[in-house]
């Protein structure tokens, strides 16, 4: 816990908070904030309310010491969005993209994004400090490579973080999407002040991603929160893409829910469905959210025992990991409330009353954001982490960076 | 990261290494490095091995400082041990006790017991510095008071810290057996160097302690870790003893197998079983391992089905999680091998290939003595924690270990 964190997380407000938080001695801690503010990292405003002694000055991070260039990808779709360091949104973009479209394609068009932010920002604060980019697949946190990851054809093992180093001469990180999508929640959104937290994102897969005592959790080899492919049935009937049979994702996916939805509206069962399938030669989960909230009985049910799988999945993790705020996000979750109804109810009745006595289920409060927000705090933490500072230095980042070198010690 | 962690737990042996690892300057580490070889908590070896300057004097943590008590308490066990302040087991007893006794009955024998060992050690290193009590059931940490615990009647909010505290003017922390067991395994035994690690305890019911990115996860109400309940069947006619149906430890747990075993033996499909039953009157899930590694097919067949539930289990944890090492531990594990192997066919087949890719699964490596370890390093851990210095120095601890105070900087 470095003084650097302290203050830009919001934790300590001044010196006699450092003092008492951190455990270092005064004359360390006013050292070290004294080369804070000589960076530009930290900046000293008035004098704030005296409680007896000489009255403190209060402590803020300078979040306008730089910027930063995020990019979240999803199956079908491209955001991007230029940040303070703090994850304040200077310029925010959206596109439809196809990922199967490959990495040159993608990232050529994330390139002409940013290029486009930029310019269009009225005031760009300092330099480019870092680049954060979401993928939606497995990525090996270390190299920023994508591994086997299951819907980015031609992506796998694919050098993301050199790429984007060799045109912005900055340090770059990647992580998958459902991970960004946990951390914006985390310090920006709904999940904030929770210690430990489950993210699940209902897209076309299913992923999760999970705050473990204040930190995200990557697992050993950075594939925790696969859970799209937790067996919930027995029936050998339904056969997921991995293989196996009764994955969770072949039951309440995005793209289990538009196929039941296309047969639905094809064998005439649901009059609404089938004038989607009419409409536009295909039936997806948005097709099905929205006949549900219209009443449909057919689609309603299918949002209901899609649900009722996800709790039941969920309930084994809350009896496992015991989190005090589980959080639904990704496209079928922007369905009715009974979906996260149905969550909810296979849960309370499936997990142990301890571990579900103080225990939330919210929707995500960041929306389409919450995954640059977290892209953003990815490569804040990184930036100021021990470990990492000294890996990008030896990658010869420039000296406008290798300048933090100084501040990793506070 | 602190400097007396560092040493205490082996990381760092020189103040080179120190400067290295923690990023805090040489003159505060020599600082602090003097304040504990002051407080005796650190020793200054002969000089290593010089690598061009001054040759480095290898620092390691004084170990016999002061000394422990601690006890393990199973649902039909205690063990106590007396140990220094490195978990070194310098006397250990253990005899079989009834939890379901209640707390005045079993916490009189472990202090009839503390005092058996303390008379019978030749040389008790220092004072009492602390005293860590594993038992059987869910354990509200920050109080140390059992909560709802379903196999210990009679304890539910019971103060076991103001108890052992009153006796012996020390420090006292209590956590379930299961999160000792994986302490143990952690700081001593086959878990030693993993981050992420899952350790399973198969006796009467299953339950999991869990290391999280290298620390011990509790979870939000301290209930983590609670798998025995986590639905593995749909099957209605399995009811587990919380009321709910198809409960892992319904199908798996010690009880289980023992009630399948005395049906085996009554009904004469199983003759070792029916001998078991004859002999004893019961019989118990030792007597269906037992008949297992002697060939009975019914016996081999009831271990086989038990191991792949809970490999079941293990796959889901698997994709949720991550670990890079499963570890099997209680008495129904001590059986053949083919429980384990059972657990094992399932776990590969059942999670993703990039989660399993490096995953290993081995048995518990410390036997009986992995809950006085695990309790033992407990208490240090929690002794040397900033937060719960604070803790037990409003609480009026005495002098000897309220010194340690200045440490806590460190």
């Amino acid at each position: 816990m470095t003084v650097l964190d302290e203050i830009r997380l919001g934790r300590s407000r001044s010196r006699s908070e450092l003092v008492r938080r951190t455990g270092l001695g005064r004359a360390i801690v006013g050292r070290r904030v004294g080369e804070l503010i000589d960076r530009g990292l930290v900046t000293e405003g008035a004098a704030g309310p005296s409680t007896g002694g000489r009255p403190p000055r209060q402590l803020a991070f300078r979040a306008t010491a730089g910027h930063l260039l995020v990019a979240d990808l999803g199956a079908t779709s491209i955001d991007v969005a230029l940040t303070t360091l703090d994850g304040r949104i200077l310029g925010h973009h959206d596109e439809p993209a196809r990922i199967e479209d490959g990495p040159d394609a993608c990232l050529d068009r994330v390139d002409a994004l940013f290029d486009l932010l930029l310019a269009a920002a009225k005031d760009v604060p300092g330099r480019l400090w870092g680049v954060g980019i979401g993928v939606p697949g497995p990525v090996e946190f270390g190299s920023g490579r994508p591994i086997s990851p299951p819907i980015m054809p031609g992506w796998d093992g694919y050098p993301i973080r050199e790429r984007f180093a060799a045109r912005y001469g900055a340090p770059v990180w990647v992580d998958n999407d459902v991970n960004l999508l946990a951390l914006g929640e985390w310090r920006s959104g709904v999940a904030a002040g929770h210690d430990n937290v489950v993210v699940i994102k209902v897209g076309s897969g299913i992923g999760a991603g999970i705050i473990s005592d204040g930190r995200l959790h990557r697992g050993a080899q950075g594939s925790a929160g696969d859970v799209g492919h937790i067996q919930v049935s027995d029936d050998p009937s339904v056969v997921c893409r991995c293989g196996n049979i009764g994955c969770l994702e072949a039951y309440a996916g995005g793209a289990a829910l538009g196929r039941a939805g296309e047969a639905a509206g094809a064998d005439g069962s649901s009059g609404r469905l089938a004038l989607a399938l009419d409409q536009s030669g295909t039936v997806t989960a948005e097709d099905v959210a929205r006949a549900a909230s219209f009443g449909d009985p057919v689609a309603v049910a299918m949002l209901q025992s899609a649900g009722a799988r996800v709790g039941s999945m969920l309930a084994s993790v809350v009896n496992f990991f015991n989190p005090s705020l589980i959080v639904i996000g990704g496209g079928v979750a922007n369905s009715p409330d009974l979906f996260i109804a149905a969550i909810r109810d296979t849960v309370y009745r499936r997990s142990l009353p301890l571990a579900t006595r103080d225990l939330r289920i919210a929707h995500s409060s960041l929306g389409g954001l919450a995954g640059v927000i977290g892209a953003s705090a990815m490569v804040v933490d990184q930036l100021f982490a021990r470990e990492s500072i000294g890996r990008w230095l030896e990658a010869g980042y420039p000296a406008a960076i290798t300048d933090l070198t100084l501040a990793r010690a506070g």
